[in-house]
């Protein structure tokens, strides 16, 4: 597909510099000065370059046209885009005929509209001010003809361009034209997308109406979502091995935004460890205490809070070790040689995530030269706003789920109120149940996960395999508490609980037509029941 | 955070016009024209105006430059810039001093970038020549500025716009002419991405390299993600009811990719329900004959294949009764009476969906105002390229994972071969457990599913719950065949399945270190054993 141009050699003529943000522009075009590149400039630029000693033509002189409205207008002129978009050789006459000059190198950044709308506060008049107007029409002019045009957007290519004019005779290669206007058109769509969200967020109140057959339901979802994703890392592969996965991050973001954690040692990541990654920190960010998660198929397969991570994984592993095997455990502390050693000595493992790591843990898991081992920074304020999963067709697009439940919102609906220790029990149990997959069920006991039933099309089966797991495990049930991640349809489940596991406490959302059945049920068993009053699906 | 703009009247008094698509054109110029608005335009609109007899000024002859380079800087001059952009009121003398007229409306449409690229044998120099550099430009100025002046981009708004100006003074409302500017953004912003995505994607071969710890992973994922979706429909909740949710399709993309189908009767749909019907559909593809899925949680929790889709419901609902309660149903042959007073007699149902659906079906499904009824089009060439599934701090993608397995890519690995309809129902699991969350087993006889194991941490967790799955039915698994979704990591699944469970036949991709052992177990039990060589990971 790729046009197939002759790789001729255009010594650049004019260079036109344009920029607002000026980092390196005066060493840039002294040293495009000093290769006889002649640089024309907008006012701004212009007036910042003759200080520096530079011969500059003032665009607003060579066009014989003011610059009207404070700039708005300067660059859009017929003596500057057709000295850019003339076909060299082809179009060779207008350059005679209209007095235009051959602009071969254009060197151009926007008015910071980004910047100012991170401003929560910024003006409307302000973010209207600073839409460019000029500059990206410049830049997909020269982008465009770049056949013959260099278009230069980043500072930080200001040396490369250098180097290579000086090893190509004042010229650079077609190769180098052409991946420079790659990354201005995508300079160019990141900045148009910012700008239609602005406008489209400013207004949501008054124009949120999606095209549906149902018009009562409305939301503050936005009417379009316009997103700009660089590829960050190659994944192994995907969910298989026959598809292809990478990682993206946005573009343009502040830092703490951007993907947060490094890769110390081991194989690169696969798409499914990414997604284990992720539901593992989630889950961890739920407790304060040394807490170990594990995770397997995006499952958390044992959680347990202890006094330190040596003794948090020791008992979240016992809890069921044949799931834990290759899967991705991640701790709220340090990493210290203890618990490194016991992991090595228990188990096979794909991938720790910890927030720091002692030298010793370091240099004893430097062994084991595949096993990946992650490192997580601050985790604040970096919460995703939206869930974002394609179905065929369009994508679906939910708010997140970032509603946590305080003690002072449960409601006991039993005669039996539970005890102290069962209320942090069953607060252990429902912020576990949070990242198991629907139906879920988490049975636990002294702040350690025993069983859970996850991924079910029926609640009841999501009860009988969390009892199945824990007998598997050899660990028993009796005065254990239950979390379910939505109400109980019926009783059955509250009587197999009861009866064959002999728990003492259940904690559930609540919201069922057959509620007061349920209740009944926990009374009858002289169970205490928890209401959290908000279902915690996921899939 | 709305600019506080006065509502002030201002009667257009020149229109630019320059459109490449020229539906509907004549007649609304010729009403502006009506309407005593001044028309100017490029060459090529102008000429199909004076021709239908409406008095133009031509853009060369205002500017005084000619149309050079075959139009490709026409519009690029300060006289037509200066006369969107100018601040009515404040700029007034640059009418004067410079000759400026005041361009209080713009009509714009580029020129078919999209449709161009479309075609797969579009050139590069073909695809180079449709870049619009003129239009956009016209477009950003006039939204920029749309305090005083519109920016009209679909031949959709021309009826609306003309009503409003006879009402409202030969001028548009400060609303409007916000929301025809964010209109404009919008096409803006997409305009964009479909050329930085073409250019990014034209050249991959030559530039793809994640910037990724280890180097030697490469892929075909393009570098940047740049999409643009339009909501469609808000959904009644996300997967909780304290969470918003949306359904968004593709801005600007040929229908037959767009969302495919139409809700005939019932609730509004939730998040919960259009995961489930993804599911469904995209199980039910696998199928030719008459086939009944039934989906829970994002799990297929019964299939059936079978002469007719009454007895094809019959069996997958019996096969999993418990389950089915408050799931999506779908076929892929046409809804008669016999199958819906079926459902209706067996169970509660919250979907239904299906290519079509009789007379006489519709109307006792009628009676059923809550049931959502949904038709769907046909399907080919509709499978999405990629999954997107955003997690903490960036965006996972993968290929989608649009592999199967034809017969002759099985490989019979034990010294009993399966029969011929060991191999159907064998082929009929595989097809499933695609579709259902890892770890998965699928256990079926007769081309119906009796026992699904689905979501777990451990692959023999999932083996024992499809055969507690098929004992709570109240079936048995003699002679029935499994498929696992991955290998088995260890011999005890195999023996699992032959003792408890007297399956005669395992279908799963083989692959493991300890496949010798695995297959040796199965031989011992005398059971056909068949690698598909493919994984079928789902999350």
């Amino acid at each position: 597909m790729q046009k197939n141009y002759s790789e001729k050699i255009y010594p650049i003529r004019y260079a036109l510099i344009s920029v607002y943000d000026k980092t390196g522009i005066i060493e840039f075009v002294t040293d495009l000065h000093k290769r006889n590149i002649k640089i024309i400039a907008t006012e701004g630029t212009a007036n910042l370059l003759i200080a520096s000693g530079i011969p500059v033509l003032e665009v607003a002189k060579y066009t014989k046209f003011p610059e009207i409205l404070n700039g708005r207008v300067k660059t859009l002129h017929p003596k500057i885009h057709g000295g850019i978009l003339y076909r060299r050789g082809k179009d060779n006459y207008l350059i005679k005929d209209y007095k235009i000059l051959p602009i071969d190198m254009i060197v151009v950044n926007f008015y910071p509209f980004e910047q100012k709308i991170f401003n929560k506060h910024c003006l409307v008049e302000d973010a209207i001010e600073n839409l460019d107007i000029g500059g990206p029409t410049m830049l997909s002019s020269a982008a465009k003809n770049y056949e013959f045009v260099s278009i230069i957007t980043k500072d930080t290519d200001y040396e490369s361009i250098l180097n290579e004019l000086d090893a190509n005779n004042n010229s650079l290669t077609l190769d180098t034209r052409l991946k420079l206007a790659i990354k201005a058109f995508k300079y160019l769509a990141t900045y148009h997308n910012t700008i239609a969200n602005y406008f489209n967020e400013l207004t949501l109140p008054l124009y949120d109406h999606g095209e549906q057959n149902n018009s009562t339901i409305t939301n503050n979802l936005p009417q379009t979502i316009n997103i700009n994703f660089i590829k960050k890392q190659n994944m192994l592969y995907g969910e298989n091995s026959h598809q292809s996965a990478a990682f993206y991050v946005q573009e343009f973001v502040d830092e703490k935004y951007s993907s947060n954690f490094s890769n110390l040692q081991g194989k690169t990541l696969s798409y499914n460890n990414m997604i284990d990654i992720d539901t593992a920190l989630e889950c961890l960010k739920e407790f304060v205490e040394p807490t170990c998660v594990i995770v397997k198929h995006a499952n958390p397969c044992s959680v347990a809070t202890s006094n330190s991570i040596y003794s948090a994984y020791s008992i979240a592993y016992k809890s069921d070790p044949i799931s834990a095997f290759g899967g991705v455990i991640a701790f709220n502390c340090e990493l210290d040689q203890y618990t490194v050693s016991l992991i090595l000595e228990c188990q096979f493992v794909e991938v720790i995530i910890v927030p720091s790591v002692t030298k010793t843990a370091l240099k004893i898991i430097s062994e084991k030269k595949k096993i990946r081992l992650i490192l997580y920074n601050q985790w604040k304020n970096n919460i995703p706003k939206l869930d974002i999963k394609n179905i065929n067709g369009g994508l679906l697009v939910q708010e997140h789920n970032s509603k946590t439940v305080d003690m002072n919102q449960l409601s006991v609906v039993t005669k039996i109120k539970p005890s102290k220790k069962e209320l942090q029990d069953a607060m252990f149990c429902w912020k576990v149940s949070k990242f198991v997959k629907s139906n879920a069920i988490v049975c636990a006991r002294d702040k350690t996960t025993i069983g859970i039933g996850a991924g079910q099309m029926s609640r009841i089966d999501a009860v009988k395999i969390a009892n199945m797991k824990a007998k598997n495990a050899g660990l028993h049930t009796k005065n254990a508490v239950i979390a379910s991640d939505a109400f109980f349809p019926f009783r059955d489940s509250i009587d197999f609980a009861a009866t064959v596991m002999d728990v003492s406490c259940i904690i559930q959302p609540g919201g069922s037509i057959r509620d007061r059945e349920i209740i009944e049920a926990a009374n009858e068993h002289n169970i205490a029941m928890i209401f959290t009053n908000i279902r915690n699906f996921r899939h």
